[in-house]
């Protein structure tokens, strides 16, 4: 019915709960575009490599401690099974990198992305160097497992792909895509509650909007996210001075 | 069948796609839970409150650009439907406060949270500041709307809750409960692919195992997370401070 691209966009998600799959990748705009053909889910259930007919993945950390470890052959195995097709292996953990919009984007305009969802108390740290898997954290909180974070991580990525987001939407205003927090948004009514919507908003002087929009973006920035602040001062120095563009 | 918890706790999702919930909050112990009374999932249809035969919900921001905004009087008529019961009301968008693990340690040992899922390019400014809305970030990348971000809150939270974890798992040695990274985990096989447990780890000396472990954390915590790194140190210098603990 739809334009299939000869190339879509793939994403496969190794997982211990392939019922927690599509989840919200099955809905909205992510959803409607996977059925488009604009991009692919596959999951690959880490249980069907088990070695034994308990079918059990996991054994006690190596040094004692709390909880279960997910053994290296399974872990393996699994990864095996999927055809890598020059995509990046990433292993989504709290010790990892912190994921940012800027590799959203890379990952974006690449093939796909293969995503081991950890569970446990974690995956061998052998498979995890064997394999150079790209260690990523989407936040600095603890989850039950790696799943909503693969989601997470899919939907950011799918979201840039062309064709995705409709004309009337935009991908480039928005926070941290210019380095900055958003700034406020109003819409209709004029007046809600008492509460007006400011009057240069209103005024039609594009050039005094776009500069209430910038000092709004400062100040909020600076209240919010000192670090996200600090960051885009050296950048914007850098790219002052002649010598060092780029 | 199993033992409900006379008060669960409780998590309400306003959201434009309910069709995404409960997603990955239905799979695994998470789900497991829900079954068993530990805790409550509603979600709320924003559209539901929208004022029009044609159910839009958005309109064109105020002062132009790109994509459309959520109205104010349709998100505050969703949030009036709500029963509050003393929850935190909780926005998701990239430019709130980044959620950490002490905020989710708050949330889970209160009553539940409800959350506002962002959609469109965001929510009316007004009806932030009307309902006094705790914005929270889950990471600095973007994502098509709110969902996901609410589900991995939920879940970090969830996790938490008595009875969710099993008696041989462990909330308390991760990542971030400790102030650092975690160690790297191993397991049977001794020797997998030419690549052994480290010796310590099968000494049995377990004043050893413990120093390597702690030694690991701290170097992988500087090497990956040197923002985490300097937090730790200052806390660290803090406490053995006798005239300034707590």
């Amino acid at each position: 019915m739809t334009d299939s691209p000869e190339n879509p966009w793939r994403a496969t998600a190794l997982t211990l709960f392939p019922d927690a799959f599509p989840g919200v990748l099955g809905a909205s705009i992510i959803g409607g575009a996977e059925k488009s053909g604009i991009w692919q889910l596959e999951t690959v259930d880490i249980r069907d490599f088990s070695t034994n007919r308990h079918r059990t993945v996991d054994d006690t950390p190596a040094g004692g401690g709390p909880g279960m470890v997910l053994k290296p052959d399974v872990a393996d195995a699994a990864i095996d099974s999927v055809a890598r097709d020059g995509r990046p292996l990433i292993y989504l953990t709290p010790r990892g990198k912190p994921l940012t919009q800027k590799r959203v984007r890379q990952l974006s305009s690449g093939p796909g992305l293969i995503v081991f969802c950890g569970r446990f108390e974690g995956l061998d740290q052998r498979v995890i160097e064997a394999r150079q898997m790209e260690e990523v954290s989407i936040g600095d909180f603890i989850l039950a497992g790696g799943e909503v974070a693969a989601q997470a991580m899919i939907e950011a990525c799918v979201r840039l792909l062309p064709g995705v987001l409709g004309a009337s939407e935009s991908a480039d205003e928005e926070s941290f895509e210019t380095g900055l927090l958003e700034y406020p948004l109003y819409t209709k009514p004029r007046e809600w509650k008492d509460r007006a919507i400011p009057d240069v908003l209103l005024s039609g002087d594009h050039g005094k909007i776009a500069k209430w929009r910038r000092d709004k973006q400062i100040e909020i920035t600076k209240a919010r996210r000192p670090d996200i602040w600090d960051i885009y001062v050296a950048a914007d120095a850098k790219k002052g001075d002649g010598h060092e563009r780029d």
